[in-house]
C-alpha cells in the first residue's frame, strides 16, 4: 500500500521481478504535451541490465508499451499506462531462496510484513521494480522541459574509496554518458571500474555516492512544512533500493561550517535575485530560490554477492545460504537514470502542486 | 498546501510565529488511548525556548489546550486539537526584515512562492511552526508505546567540530537530558555548550548532527515501494528546520564497505530471528526487522547571525542587512524532541498503515 | 480518520458539540486573497442556532477567531485555522443519553465504531460540527468569487409535504434569506413554517428536500473518473447530518424521461457554446459544461423527536428513552448556508486542481 | 487526475475506449487471499457487451490477464494490475463525431477541460472504463466475503415507468441473473424488456433506477464526518457514467414522513443489538449499524440515440449530428454489476480503514 507517489502528478507503479510484466500508471499528467515512446524508451534502456560487462547480465529487452492517455503524439490528460513485459525472468535460478532469507536482502522482512511472498528473486523489491519509475519519468521531465526548461543530470561520484571530481554547475549528461560507469571524470571513472571489476572477481560488492542536480527550477517550488522540496526529495532518494542517506546542498559537511560561512548571501544579478554561494543547494525553507538544485544519494554496497554466508531458513534455523545466481557488484552505474526519474517526478508534482496552489 | 502529514495518524499543523497561536490537529488517532494535558505539556516544555542559556531567549510559557477529541482522559477516535497562544511574539524586533531578505532564511522564497509573507520573523518557517509536531508527536508516541512498547531516544552527536560517543543500543532519555546541550556523553557536552558558548559570543552560529534511535518497532512495518520506512523517515527529518542530511543505519559511512562487510547475518536467537550487525539501521527492502530503527540527521548552522550580511531587498537591490533580533547560535538541543517526536509520527502512521492491510 | 475534505483546497475539522470548542483548518488557500474576519462571521451567522423560533433554541454566539493563515486583510497561503469557542454546552441535559441509544442517532454506531463516545450529546455528529465547514466554505466562496465570479445559492425547497416553485436560474439570495424557513416562494414559506410549528406542537420533525445552484462554474471542472464533479458534490452533500438523499440535474424525474427527451442540444450564443436545456445539471461526463450546476439534497425528518421511544441501553437491553433536551423540529432553515458551503468546498477545490493539471 | 479510488484499498484504473486496453492496478489489498483469475473473469462477463440482444453489441470477449500481485493462487500484498486488451475497437465509426460534439455525452467538456480528446468514441467517459473497476470490485469482493461474509446484490429496480417489486432483504443473485434484465421480478422484468425493445425500435433510449444492499456489512464501517459511509457511497455511485442521483435507506420519500414514523427503534434481538425497521439504510450519523446497507441509484436515459440532433461543431457553430455507430438503448442491465463492484470497493477500503485506526 505504497506504490503510488505524488499527489497532482500521480505514478503508480507495479509488478514483481519474475512476474509476467512491470509498469507504471501515471495519472495527472498535463495534456496536450508532445509525448513519442521514444522518449520513454530512450531513458529505460539507460536503466536496463545487460548493458555493459559493468552489471548484471539479466539480458531484458525492456521494450516499453504505451496502453492509454497518448493519441497522435500527445498527452489526453487521462492515465498514462506503461507496460514492459518481463523476459528474462530464471524462477528456477531462486530455488533456494523460498527457504532461506538472504541477507540485507528484503526476503525476510517482506515475510514478516505480508506472510507470503512472490517465490522466485525479490519481487518488488528488485531493481526491476525501478523499470516503472524510469518511464514516468521520462515523462516528467518532458513536462518540466516543456514548462520551465528544467535539466536534470546524476552522476556516479564516488564507488567505494574512489572519488570523482564533478563540478555539479556545469556537468553534462553527454559527460556522464561517455563512461560505462556513468561518471563525467575520466579518470576517476577507469579506476571506479577498476574497482568493480576487483569486487566481481572477489564475489564481492561496491557501493558510493550519486550525486545529482536540477537546473532552471522555478523558484517557489516546494510545499512547507511537511512537503517542502528538499524533504519530498529526501523520500523520493531513500525508496529507492540500497539508498542508504541523502544530503541537500552542503549536507552533512555543512554542519562543520559556521553560519556566517555557510549562509549564501543574495545580490543583484541584472534584476534577478541570485546567491553567491549555493550552500543551500537551491532551496531555502523547503522552497526552490532559482538556484541550481544539488543533492547526493548514499547506495550501500549491494547485499547479493558470491559468497557463502550465516542466515536462518524460514523457519527461524541458522543455516548457511550458499551463492548463486546473478551478480550486480554495482548498482550504481544503473542508478543514475533512476535518480534523474525520481528528480523529475518531485518536481514535477511539485510544479503541478504550486501551479495550483499560487497559479504557477 | 503541505502542512499535513501521514495517512491515517493524520497530522495538521497551524500558526504563525508571530501570529495568534500555533497549533495541530491529529485525525485518526486510535481511540480508548489514556492521554493527559501533561503527557503532552512534557514534550513541549522539552521542545520550548528560555529553557537555557544555550537556546532562544524568546519567553514562551507554551501552554497547551486540548480542544477536542479527548474526553475523560482518553481519546474519542475524532480529531484532537491542539492549541498554544503566543505570547512573546515581538513583530517591532522585525521591522526590517519587512524590506529585505535575510541570508539563507525563507524570506526571499516565500515571498517568491506565494507573492506575500508574514510581516514578522520568519513565519511558518519559524522553528516555532514545531510546536505542532512536538504535541503530535506526543500522541504518536503514547500510540506506540500502548501498542509495541516502542521507545524512541535521540541525542545531539556532534556540534560543529566536537563529537560524542553515544552507544545507539544503550543510549537513555535520562543520560540525554542530563546535560543541557542534550548529548549523553558528559565529556563531549562539556566540549559542545563551549563550543556553542563561542559562537555567541561571535555573534555566529552552528549546526551538528542529532543522532535517534526507535526501540521494539514491529518487523513489519513499512510501505514499500515508495513508502518505505526509512523514505518516510527521510522525509519527516529533511521536513524539520534546517535540516540538510540523512543516513539511516550505516549511511554514507556504509558506502565505503564491501558487500561481504555491510551485509547483516540473521540468526536464530531463541526463536527470534535477529542480525548479529545493524548495518541495516532496522530497516531492510524498506520494511523494518525488528532491530533498533537507526538514524542521523545534519543541521545547518543557524541562518540567525549577529553580524551585517550582504543581502538584496524586497526590490531586489544590493544592500546590507544589520543584525538584529533574538540570537539561538545552535539550535541542536531544542531539536532533539523534535527528531523524536517526528520519527514517533511516521512510526505510528506506519502502524495504522500496517494493521490496516495487513491486519497487525 | 475522515475528518479532512478536498486535495489541493484541504478542509480538516474538529471539535466535539459539548467540547470545549469547534472549528477548522484550511490548508491550502490561494495566497493574497482578501478576507476579513466578516466574511467568515457572515455565513456563521446564517448557520447559528438561535436565529429564529424555527430552528434550535441553543444559544452560541458562534464568534469565530482567525488563528493563523491571515495578515493584513489578506490570506498568505500557509494554513488558515478558524476557532470558535463552545459557550451553550449543557452536559448534563445529556445524562441519560449516557445509558441508552437514542434511536436513529449516532450513538450507537459511534459506539460500535470506536468502543467510546462524548458524554454529552451527539459529539461529532452534531450539526454543531458543520460550524467548521460553514466557516471554511466562507473562504472558498471568495476564492471562487475572485477567480470566476461564481455565485452560489441553496434554497429550501420541500418541507415535509409542503413544496416550493423556485426557478432555479434566476433565484437571488436576498430571495431566500426574505423568510425565516429561507425558502424563496412566500406563499409555500407561511406555509412550511405552518409545518414546522405544527411538527414543534407534536414533538415531531420533519424533514425535506434542499436546492442548489452554483452559477459561472467554469466549464472544465470536475476530474474523471472517480472525482467527477458530481460524484465530489454527492459526498459533499451526503457527508451532511440527516443527508439522505442527492440528485444533479434531471435526477431520479429523469429516468422517467428518454434519451431523445432528455438530451440538451448545444447552440452557437454568440460564440459561447451552450445548451438550450439543462437536463444535465451544468455537468457532463462528470465535467463542468459552463451552464449552472443544480443540484437537490433530501433531510430525513430530524432523529430528535419529544416523544418516549423504544431503544435499547448501552448494555444492549431493551428499554424506552423519554423525550428531553432541546429540540429542533426542521433542520433545514439552517441546512441552506450548510448545503451552499459544501458546494463551494468542492467547486474551489476542483478550480485549484484544474488549474494545477490544465494550467487554468 | 481523478482516477484512483479509496485510502487502504487504492484502485487506479486507465484505458481509453478505442486505445489498445483498458485495466486497473489495485494497491493495498490484504496479502494472502485466494484469488483465482476465474473471480474476476465471472464479474467482467457480467459486464460485458454483446450479452443480450438488449445491450451493446459491441463484440468483446474482455479477457483479463492478471499482470501482478497474485502468486500460486493468493494475494502478495503488492499492486494487482490487470489488463483487458481492446479488440472491437472501430474507430472509424467515429470520425463525424471528431468535428461535433454529441449532445449530453463527453465530448464537449472533454475537449473544454484538456484541449484535446481521443479521437474515436468517449475516451474515459465510454462505458467501457468500467472494466478495470469491475475487475477491481472482484477482488474487493473476496476481501469482504472472506472477513466478514459480507454478500451484495443489486438489481435493476424501474426501466423507464416499468417498476418491479423487489425485496431488498430476501433477493439473490440467482433472482437477478435469471433474466436478460438483471430484475429479480419476472413479470417486471418481461415488461422491462419489451419497453427497451420499443427504445430501440425508436432509436431511442432509456433510463431508471438500480436498486442494492450489502448485508452483513460489520457495524463501526465509516469515516464521520466527510467519509461517511453513504458519503463515499454517494460519490463512488454518481462517478459512473449516467448516473443522476443516489439514495440511501427512505431516501427522497423518507423526506415525507415524520421523525416519529422514521425514526428506527433499537431492540435487543437475542444479544445482538438490532432495529426494527431500515429506514436509515444501514448507516446511522455515517456509521454502519449493522443491517443491510440498502441504496438506490439513478441513471438518465443513455445520451447516443439513432436519431439527427441539433448541435455544435468544434468551431461552435450550430450543425446537425446524423445518427450512427453501436447503440445501447439501455445501460441498466450492464450497470449492475458495476454498481456492486463500486459498493465494495467502497466497503472494502472502509473495512480496512476502520482496522487501521481501531484494530478491525
Amino acid at each position: 500500500m505504497g506504490s503510488s507517489h505524488g499527489r497532482l502528478f500521480r505514478v503508480t507503479t507495479f509488478g514483481e521481478s519474475h512476474g509476467p510484466a512491470v509498469g507504471v500508471v501515471v495519472d495527472g499528467c498535463p495534456p496536450r504535451l508532445p509525448l513519442a515512446l521514444e522518449d520513454i524508451q530512450l531513458e529505460l534502456d539507460r536503466r536496463r541490465p545487460g548493458q555493459s560487462a559493468l552489471v548484471s547480465p539479466r539480458g531484458e529487452p525492456d521494450r516499453v508499451e504505451i496502453l492509454s492517455g497518448v493519441e497522435g503524439g500527445v498527452t489526453l490528460g487521462t492515465p498514462i499506462a506503461l507496460l514492459v513485459r518481463n523476459q528474462d525472468a530464471r524462477a528456477g535460478d531462486y530455488e533456494e531462496l523460498r527457504d532461506k532469507f538472504r541477507p540485507s536482502h528484503a526476503d525476510y522482512t517482506t515475510q514478516a510484513k505480508y506472510g507470503v511472498r512472490a517465490g522466485g528473486g525479490g519481487g518488488r523489491a528488485s531493481a526491476r521494480e525501478t523499470v516503472g519509475r524510469v518511464a514516468a519519468g521520462a515523462i516528467a521531465r518532458k513536462v518540466l522541459a516543456a514548462a520551465a526548461g528544467v535539466e536534470i543530470v546524476a552522476w556516479v561520484e564516488r564507488v567505494h574509496e574512489v572519488e570523482a571530481a564533478v563540478d555539479a554547475a556545469a556537468v553534462t549528461r553527454a559527460a556522464v554518458e561517455s563512461s560505462a560507469v556513468r561518471c563525467p571524470d575520466a579518470a576517476a571513472a577507469a579506476r571506479m571500474i577498476a574497482r568493480i571489476d576487483e569486487a566481481r572477481r572477489d564475489g564481492d560488492s561496491v557501493g558510493g555516492v550519486i550525486g545529482a542536480v536540477a537546473r532552471r527550477v522555478p523558484a517557489g517550488l516546494g510545499e512547507p512544512v511537511f512537503d517542502k522540496l528538499e524533504a519530498d526529495l529526501a523520500k523520493a532518494m531513500l525508496s529507492l533500493p540500497a539508498a542508504r542517506g541523502f544530503e541537500i546542498g552542503s549536507g552533512f559537511a555543512g554542519t562543520r561550517m559556521t553560519g556566517s560561512q555557510h549562509n549564501d548571501p543574495f545580490y543583484d544579478a541584472g534584476g534577478v535575485v541570485r546567491t553567491r554561494t549555493n550552500h543551500s543547494g537551491g532551496v531555502q525553507g523547503g522552497i526552490a530560490n532559482g538556484e541550481d538544485v544539488v543533492i547526493r544519494v548514499a547506495f550501500k554496497p549491494t547485499a547479493t554477492i558470491l559468497r557463502p554466508q550465516a542466515t536462518v531458513d524460514v523457519h527461524g534455523k541458522d543455516t548457511v545460504i550458499a551463492p548463486r545466481g546473478r551478480h550486480d557488484p554495482c548498482v550504481l552505474p544503473r542508478a543514475v537514470p533512476i535518480v534523474e526519474a525520481m528528480m523529475a517526478l518531485v518536481l514535477c508534482d511539485h510544479y503541478l502542486r504550486q501551479r495550483g496552489q499560487c497559479g504557477g
